[in-house]
């Protein structure tokens, strides 16, 4: 399949690989900051900068939008695409109806509309994920763009799944969750040894294990462990009145012990 | 060494094991609970079942006390050492203090303390952790006692440090943020998936990648992603209007959410 990129940032640069080592050609890329476009064109078999947002003479069917969501608006409101292509944005949040709705608005040609939302994250420059094993959440505006869609997903990986909107809030949400508050916890523990000059790396066995046992049991419940969860009152009002100068870290730590408490 | 155990839990499991495979000699095991006593003697090579807590006739050099923190002055209460006996306990909240304090109230003769923390978490009956990569937190009462349990110390494990009763309830706090409440927080993301029907496993890629990065990353708030990082108010306003039929985690969501912003 031929298809184009819309962005160069991180999930266009592990994208677009990922679509030509599976056989496809990206014709062009576009991206706002041309150096990034350029850079990822030097990665792809024969991709061509698109010095803007005017496909008209592509030959591509699909267009990937790899964007920030705040920007999808603005960008489909420049966006000009040959008659029946398609269209899929990347993002966790954003409905596929918003989509249909800004392409309704803008597009001067009927387009079909879809979501291609793979469930990791992404740090250019570092080795290409190995895409198997990415989950790949996949929506279509109707049941033969679905299946294209599906069809390519399964090129790329194991693990495509069909999920509506609503259900891929709900696991970008369960992500924000399981993904961004545990690194900001994490944050907080380097944060903490720092200010007693230990070495973070003391508490890397410990991290691993841990989420180790969390992904293999049936409930991550079922393998909690420590101060709140042996209800040890002792060493919960020793780690509080060692937090009490830090009244945010105090009140998290109240929060997340009284959560656990509640579990049991 | 020869050495006995008082309590034969999870930690009394891997530790007595590491010890015999490093070459000591464990010979007795007590525990309250006798069939969890025979069980781990049963994995040891000559150990027997010290009925009680009189350990005057033992020829061990070190007592290990891998029992409940809140367990310890009541074994510590009825414990009799021979003289010079070495007894370590094995939590990351007590002090070494607080361990002589109930050595000279109890013991009839003269003992020398320490403490041998072992930063992991453990599980029975599950494989034996690889004991080289356990950092092991040492403290002791005196320099001759310090000397020997590094000693001891480096004989399971590469990463043997010196650390004070301060420094291992910092530690201890640390790993609270960074294993106790993230297994909590994965908790919240499969009762998430759950309530829509969902595969929690869609997001195991994601953990993976994202505890990976936060571990290889010079500070995890380097590697911070998501909506409260990038500022995208629309996605954040969309997630609290699913969470708000659930006050305690729409209330975490607020604050974790708030914590990175601040830190931005």
């Amino acid at each position: 399949m031929k298809l184009s990129f819309i962005g160069a940032g991180n999930l266009a640069w592990h994208l677009a690989m990922a679509f030509e080592n599976a056989g496809n050609f990206i014709c062009e890329v576009y991206s706002r900051d041309e150096k990034n476009a350029r850079r990822l064109i030097s990665m792809l078999y024969d991709a061509r900068l698109n010095p803007d947002l005017n496909f008209a003479e592509s030959e591509s069917e699909l267009f990937v939008l790899a964007i920030p969501d705040d920007a999808i608006e603005e960008v489909t409101a420049q966006l000009v695409l040959p008659e029946n292509a398609l269209v899929v944005h990347t993002s966790g949040s954003k409905s596929l109806e918003s989509l249909r709705q800004l392409m309704d608005i803008y597009s001067d040609v009927p387009v079909r509309t879809g979501v291609f939302y793979p469930l990791q994250t992404f740090s250019k420059g570092i080795n290409p994920l190995p895409f198997e094993t990415i989950p790949l959440c996949i929506e279509a505006s109707d049941k033969s763009t679905e299946k294209l869609l599906i069809a390519l997903g399964q090129e790329l990986s194991q693990i495509v799944y069909l999920v509506n909107s609503h259900e891929r809030k709900v696991l970008h949400i369960a992500a924000v969750f399981a993904c961004n508050f545990t690194n900001y916890l994490f944050g907080i523990a380097k944060d903490l040894t720092d200010s007693e000059n230990l070495e973070f790396d003391l508490l890397k066995p410990l991290i691993e294990e841990t989420v180790q046992k969390a992904l293999d049991a049936r409930h991550p419940a079922e393998v909690q462990t420590g101060p709140a969860r042996r209800g040890d009152v002792t060493t919960l009002s020793l780690h509080r009145a060692y937090l009490s100068d830090k009244p945010e870290l105090l009140h998290l730590y109240r929060m997340l012990s009284e959560g656990i408490q509640t579990r049991r």
